[in-house]
């Protein structure tokens, strides 16, 4: 894996998804996907993605796990709601070895959003105010249950709500008032586009151009193998200095280009 | 988690994505969503999908985790191809602490596939045909990589390509000629969609019909709480008997009809 060459020092990071309407496969895991590309924006390399089931032994496993493997920024998404299956909070606080508790800058949130539209608090709105001891609500714009975050054994921990645009403001949020741990390093990747190649006669073209430039190359084929094979090559590269990383991502890709026409592939400018 | 009291004897299965597109986020985890959704269908109950880079250590510790949780299937999709990054086969031995070899059947598979298209076979190719000691080739009819299938310690467990449609029809041959642990359960379930009715305010109903009929309900939010809330909500139940189950899915249903209506609630057709 050239990326874990890339990294000096693996900017990691994880992400739990909590529900099980993803596990049963009514759910398709946008939000995973959406947490990975904004994660590796910023530089960071999700080493893994772990979705578990809205019970509290399994969300516990999950952020235990997570945190036994030392990465620098932990996100989850899922389980922050006002009903008796959200779980996650009293699961990230049993992970942590802490209780819940009702936290006051939570609370002063929720009670400020149900009263602009006069509607009275119940328990069941009361409890997204319960965070783990030592932990800071993130402001929701989209909705009601704030998102939690915690710094721990070094590790930038973010619980968001399930719902996509909740998720997507509440990361937004930790990103510009939250995040400690933010990797020194850049990233860049580009792109071709192959006709006419079977994966398995690029692989070994591949395979040398991956150990000469130190670099990540990865073919992902869209077409047929056999009868009509086509592929997205990706090239990637992460360092210090941006112009250096472009430098190789586009000397690599031009050594492709040169070996993709003598293997008399056509290079398409998309898919 | 009233789906685990609804399971007498919990038919978990697991699912490993395997996929370096799948953690930068670059790629949306269909194939997990495919692989549960058939699973949920034969009565299993997905208890974790997890995702892990193109790296062995990694391969062998989703196998690994997995293997110890006990389920009666491990599903896996990707890396099987002829590149240099495909280290499925590898990994998944190595979990099982057992060597790569040379699977007279997958090489015929193989052979037979590229001689039919005048191709020949390189070392890139044939290393689709090394599979774990003791595993047998998953015949796959939209590509060239078979799945692998291994019976070790009760579980089925099965490697599929990462390519849609081969790991689809790779699946549907593991169901057809291999899987050994089929749930002796059915499964049932229905839904209502609801405008007009906080997700707050219904979740304490909702958790009153839970207990009530030892059944599975879930509310998916797909409004706004406050000024237009519209919500997805899933009954679910499994059991041996197919009428009992569904006639509990739609007495729930009822039930909660009437509840709604009370609210003030309006019932819509579809979302």
């Amino acid at each position: 894996m050239p990326i874990v060459n890339i990294f000096m020092d693996y900017w990691f990071a994880e992400i739990i998804t909590i529900g099980n309407e993803v596990l049963s496969g009514k759910t398709i895991n946008t939000n995973a996907a959406h947490i990975a590309r904004r994660l590796t924006s910023l530089g960071f390399t999700i080493r893994r993605i772990t979705v578990v089931m809205d019970e509290i032994d399994e969300i516990v496993a999950a952020f235990k796990e997570a945190i036994y493997r030392k990465p620098k920024v932990i996100v989850s998404s899922g389980g922050l709601g006002p009903t008796w299956d959200d779980k996650t909070a009293e699961g990230l606080a049993k992970a942590l070895g802490v209780n819940l508790e009702l936290n006051k800058e939570a609370m002063n949130m929720i009670l400020e959003k149900y009263s602009r539209m006069n509607i009275p608090i119940t328990e069941e709105r009361k409890k997204m105010a319960y965070l783990p001891s030592g932990a800071m609500p993130v402001r929701n714009d989209q909705g009601i249950a704030p998102g939690i975050y915690i710094y721990y054994e070094n590790i930038d921990i973010l619980a968001t709500p399930g719902v996509p645009r909740e998720m997507e403001n509440v990361l937004e949020n930790f990103i510009k008032d939250f995040i400690r741990n933010k990797p020194d390093v850049k990233y860049y990747e580009d792109y071709l586009y192959v006709e006419g190649i079977m994966e398995s006669a690029l692989a070994p073209y591949v395979k040398d151009l991956v150990k000469k430039y130190d670099i990540y190359i990865k073919t992902h084929p869209k077409g047929y193998e056999l009868s009509h094979p086509i592929l997205e090559i990706q090239i990637a590269a992460s360092g210090k200095r941006e112009d250096e990383i472009k430098f190789k991502v586009e000397k690599t890709k031009n050594e492709l280009r040169d070996i993709i026409e003598k293997l008399n592939g056509i290079i398409r400018n998309s898919l």
